[in-house]
Parts: structure tokens; sequence; C-alpha cells
């Protein structure tokens, strides 16, 4: 069964971004701060965790805000080695291809719809919601997503996107099931415990 | 050498206390999701992370709104293994003996003086700044914190009060030293990195 997953780097205090975000800087300042355990500092164990995202992946949800941020910076090819990017907006466009396979294709009839039409294409693998805060905030909040990894990296911004801001008034109970430490990150991999209250020591 | 540190629970969201905190409900609604690993869903690691903290600690500080909020509900003896405690406030107040060798001090000139008098009587043990958030931050930037230990608890509270808000405008680069894994809590500890930008990797 296909899982819908989120997986996004943040900082000790909760942000995705630095302060400063807008078009064409999509990480605002700072912005390669978050990022480190992806490049400069990148270890075996780091690349591994990249790689196992990108394998299980089968297509792409994103907030319009995330592709007219980024579309730019990200360039052509884009950095989703090839899979399917399906862009949730209000105003109806033709899909665009990208030279390495992928095409970000744009869905105006809601969350829900975006969800179908990706997992349609995503066959066996997973739907990922990569972004922005927003988006993610309403797929928990409509209770459709069912895993998140969260690359903690120990720094405090002070300033930027918040990823867990404006969720609706029940809490949420997850359940962690894996912590990969290297030097940069802290690799968190948690699943949104369904249909059932908490149960101390359960 | 003293070391200054925080310790505290929080949510994946940020939060160290529910909705709803005020005088007599330290901790808000969901008043003991947080704690839930000290109590019900404790395991011996989980007991050792406390016996550990408190060994190390010879003197606690906090912050007037804490002490309020706390102090009816916490008792005599309250819960601080007879360890002294400085409240920081600004309205002078003789000190308070509990029953168990705790005494309450009130300290009016500042998070400094505060400080010095904690570490005056810490010895050669740490002392502890346990809140609430806006003391915490206080510390945070002054650049008076040496470590902290955040007890990570795999839910999203959505509201209460977040720990880290108002900090400064400068990152503040941290260090991952240690973590423990527990079935209710991840046991994050980090150190602050001071005098030097951060090298990637380094």
């Amino acid at each position: 069964m296909t899982t819908v997953h989120f997986d996004i780097s943040m900082s000790l205090d909760g942000f995705i971004t630095g302060p400063g975000e807008g078009a064409g800087r999509p990480l605002g300042d700072d912005a390669g701060r978050l990022h480190e355990w992806m490049f400069a500092a990148k270890t075996a164990a780091d690349a591994e965790v990249v790689e196992e995202l990108y394998a299980r992946t089968g297509a792409i949800l994103m907030g319009r805000r995330m592709f007219d941020v980024g579309v730019e910076p990200w360039g052509d090819p884009p950095p989703f080695h090839g899979l399917p990017v399906f862009v949730l907006t209000h105003k109806a466009r033709q899909p665009l291809p990208r030279q390495d396979g992928t095409t970000y294709t744009f869905v105006t009839d809601g969350i829900e719809a975006g969800l179908a039409q990706a997992k349609a294409v995503a066959g066996e693998k997973d739907v990922g919601i990569w972004g922005g805060a927003k988006i993610i905030q309403q797929y928990l909040n409509a209770g459709l997503l069912d895993e998140m990894q969260i690359h903690l990296i120990p720094v405090l911004l002070g300033n930027g996107v918040r990823l867990f801001e404006d969720l609706g008034p029940e809490r949420i109970e997850l359940k962690a099931t894996r912590a990969i430490e290297t030097p940069a990150a802290r690799h968190l991999r948690f699943t949104v415990a369904k249909g059932g209250s908490y149960h101390p020591g359960g």
C-alpha cells in the first residue's frame, strides 16, 4: 500500500528555512545550513538516507508557493531524480515537462484530489509531500499523512518558516520508529498513530 | 568547572506545555503527556536519565512565573531532591525554606547575578536553568548556557508554550553529543558551540 510521507530538514527550534525566505531564495538566509548533511558534511550514512528516500518515492506533491519560489533555482533538470511532481494551486496551468523525466503537473481541485493523482502514478511506491510547511500542515490536519522523517539539525536559527504551525486543536500522536545519527544530523522517523488514543507504556 | 544547562521535555512541534497553561496548571491541558517517560511509561533507561540529572545538578534557577505557577502543585517538600532553587524576580522576598532541604531564594538583580549566586552554592556541580521558556531564552541569548538536554516526545500538541522563541538575530550553533532512545522519548543532548563559526564537516 502506498504510504504518504514527508521528509524535511528542520533546525532544533523548528525552522525549515532561515529568515528572509522568498522568490528565488527558497531557503532564506543561511540557505545551506540545514542541508549541509546532504552536501559538505555528507557521510555514507547521510547519503544512504537520501538514496533510500528517492528509492521509496514514486511521486512528489508540493504547494504552489514552494513551486514558485523554487522553480528557478532548481533549474532544468530539477533535483527530483526524474520523479513526477504535482503542484497544488488555484490556477489551472498546462503541465510543464522537464528534461530528465520530471513533469510538473498542476492540480486545482484540492489536497485530496492532488493526493489521488499522485497515488495513481506512484504505483506501489510512496507519495512524498515535500513542502512547503503549509501543505504539510494541511495534510497532517486532514489525517492523510502516514509517516514523516525529520532531519534534525543541531542549530537554533531563531527565525524563518516554522514546520509545525496552525495544527488543529487535536493533538497528533506519533510513534518514533527509527533514528540514525550522523555528525551533521539526526535522521528521525515517525509514523502517525491512527484511530485510537495514546496509551502510556502501550 | 560548573556547567550551565537546561533539561526539558518538548513535543516534536516545540512545545513544553499543552494549551491553557496558567496558575495551578503549570503544564496546561494534556498536562502529563510530555512527562509520561518519567512516570507511566518509564523504563530503566529513562530512570537513569533522571538520576543522572539530579546527580550532576548543584543548584536550580527558575523564573518567577514558573515559580508562581508551580509552587502550589509542587507542594512541600517540592520535587527537587533537596536542591537549592533560585527564583529570578523583580520583587524582593524572604527566602522560603521547604521541608526537605530545598530553599527558594529570590534574586532581584538579574540573570547574571542569579547565575553567580547559583554557581556559588553549586560548587563543582552544575547549575540547571529549569525554566520557564523565557528564562531559558534569556540565558541562551546572553551566551550563558553551555549545554541542553531535550527529551523529544513523539507527539504534536499544536499549541502551548514554545521553548524556542524570541531568540536573538544570531544563529546559535550546537553540537549533538548524545542520544538515548526509549519507547516514550528521545533524550537528546547538545552543547552550545562557543566562539567560532560553524565549519561543515568540522
